[in-house]
């Protein structure tokens, strides 16, 4: 199977006729036909499959555990398959279909490494089912317990633990798998890019250094119900309008910190046309390079909020996540100096990292930085240069069989 | 059955034990529950029960028809059962109630009609279930035709003819229905107050003069879907920017204009937490005394939101409703001069006094001017007051039998 053909087969899974969007959720029947896939690929080059505790799927080229017990761990790539609401078609399978078509690069050059080569597909990385972003990977590092895990619950009401059941899976399986986790000796992910440096850097393909420190705050303002046409403006109390102004201010404090600032959802009670608001609940999502400026960025806006009588509570935060220095460096020289860029989105690749595997990441030129959306795309050029980096990254970090 | 009992016996009907609020929406059980009680109150008292072709219930003392025929046609009161999501207890049944308590006193007084009394309860006024207002009233006069009415569809995909069918009514038989508006040569309808304009004046009850011209409008900003973590400020085009700008611009206009403006219901695509938003839809529900007043609002409002590259539709649109002058003036009078007031709220009243039928309504106060709201409230002295006000109405303008 080509790079190509690859592409094309996973093209139709999941795709929504309507949006042209991919609605690929974790555990779903779109998962299960993504997760044959991978084992098929990996079976077709004679990869062992091996499925971890919290069901990341690995396929090794190589004896991962002989290698271990010989000092000489794995060298993983891969990412993830499933995707956010009506997303893209890169986010996410880029890394797998690349990592299969360096494998097999890789053999066609005759290479045989020193080291074990994995590809992992992460289940759950958007989190758009039970809404924890990077589930798979969290779990399996211990970053979440298996407990809450389990209890998350998606817009159904259907908690992880039955939908593992209903997929074939025992939920008292769930839990951290340091077992897995120490085969990884390094973690090279693939991925999209989701912004335009590299379109303005003129680059195809750049080296992640960290993952900005990010978080994600409820908004809460409070009013008083009542009816629109014939409550006057000085008796009503609207939550709408603290609301509206939060939106505004986290525009204005993003563009002073030099930090960016979404607030992309909101939920309106009672929600009726013809009803004053009493409770807005929105989400702020506010990432930036420098951890200090997303705090500002915060601290405006909660004086806004303050204003309205309403409330700013931190849902999450993840401070700064480096990826391993030696290993960035490493990477950008053998890759003839190559850009290094960091990030705004987190990754499987970040719960690695704070696991203390040596990490790093690759990203493609997205000509458009749109990502999330059916427009996300990469040229064919530019994720074929991705698999060549990939495999320039293989070869020197599994070595060549003496 | 006394006033207070009947208000007991409706007081557990449709009320969410969580929200303390009322959910009785057109054609459910609830609603069953409720037109039940009408037929029970009704014939214990003797009085004639009618459902037109839409499935509003009229209770009449005396013959309409007879009377009709004689040229004395019927003195007609009531106002309707339903409620929006989570409403009070007054918005509605106060009318109903304080009908049925006004027949009581008539009768205790040995009064007798010379023209026939009729109580109505109008079917779906709160419009909470298929999206439009009034429809009882409004199919039965004509302001909205059957084709139309039976196509709504509520939050569930059912169909309004769905909804009738399930209720046990014929689908077929909704349309205009004159030989029951013929009925009608006065109706009076006594309401709650939705704002605060009695505890102001220091009255329990005014005399309703008219409807002020109200109009809903769509507003819709677009933007780009994308991610919220990875897209710069300068690269993104957040839809959500322009809604709020929007909503800022309702309030202040408003203030301007003297009128009221309201945005209660917004739709955010596609509505995640790290996703910018592509497109908010919002509905801008704006209403005054002064019909050009209104319209510059909505000026300033379409205004600010072309600024973003977004569109104001209209949805709906109602020029002022004057009730029946000569009428408003001789229940005034008859009342000892009472408080004339207008009121920002649509009502069965103004659908009926549009159709050509001498209308008036009669507003009883609300301490808090709350409405919509579990906290809706009247004391039981004002409700009283408004059932002594009917039962003078009544007198006047259905005679005394000579």
């Amino acid at each position: 199977m080509t790079f190509d053909s690859m592409w094309r087969d996973l093209g139709a899974v999941g795709r929504d006729a309507r949006s042209g969007g991919y609605r690929r959720f974790a555990w779903t029947r779109e998962d299960h036909t993504l997760r044959e896939w991978f084992v098929g690929e990996a079976e077709s080059r004679g990869l062992d499959v091996t499925i971890d505790r919290v069901g990341n799927q690995w396929a090794w080229w190589g004896d991962p555990d002989g290698a271990s017990a010989g000092g000489r761990r794995g060298v993983v790539t891969g990412s993830h398959l499933d995707s956010v609401p009506d997303g893209g078609a890169f986010d996410g399978p880029l890394g797998v279909v690349s990592a299969f078509a360096a494998v097999d690069a890789l053999r066609d050059k005759g290479f045989e490494p020193d080291r074990p080569i994995g590809i992992v597909n992460f289940v759950d990385e958007e989190g758009a089912r039970f809404g924890v972003a990077c589930a798979g990977s969290r779990v399996l590092t211990g970053a979440m317990t298996a407990d809450r895990a389990r209890s998350l619950t998606d817009g159904d009401g259907v908690t992880m633990a039955q939908a593992l059941a209903a997929a074939g899976r025992d939920p008292e399986q769930l839990g951290p798998d340091g077992e897995t986790v120490r085969r990884i000796g390094a973690f090279v992910e693939l991925h999209v890019e989701q912004g335009r440096h590299l379109v303005d850097v003129g680059a195809p393909v750049a080296v992640g250094s960290d993952i900005w420190p990010h978080g994600r705050w409820r908004i809460r303002t409070l009013g008083e119900a009542n009816h629109a046409g014939t409550t006057r403006l000085e008796d009503r109390d609207d939550a709408m309008l603290g609301f509206a102004a939060a939106v505004i201010a986290a525009r204005r404090a993003a563009e002073t910190h030099g930090c960016v600032a979404t607030v992309g959802k909101v939920v309106v009670t009672p929600g009726g046309v013809n009803a004053i608001a009493s409770e807005v609940t929105a989400w702020l999502d506010a990432r930036g390079a420098d951890q200090a400026a997303v705090r500002r960025v915060v601290d405006d806006v909660t004086e806004v909020v303050d204003d309205f009588g309403g409330l700013v509570v931190e849902d999450s935060w993840t401070g700064p996540t480096p990826f391993d220095p030696a290993l960035v460096r490493r990477l950008a020289t053998r890759l003839g100096g190559i850009p290094v860029i960091g990030t705004g989105a987190g990754h499987d690749a970040g719960m690695l990292a704070n696991a203390g595997v040596p990490t790093a990441m690759l990203f493609v030129r997205n000509p458009t930085g749109i990502s999330h959306s059916p427009e996300e795309f990469a040229t064919s050029r530019d994720c074929h240069a991705g698999v060549d980096a990939l495999v320039t990254v293989l070869t020197d970090l599994a070595g060549a069989r003496a």
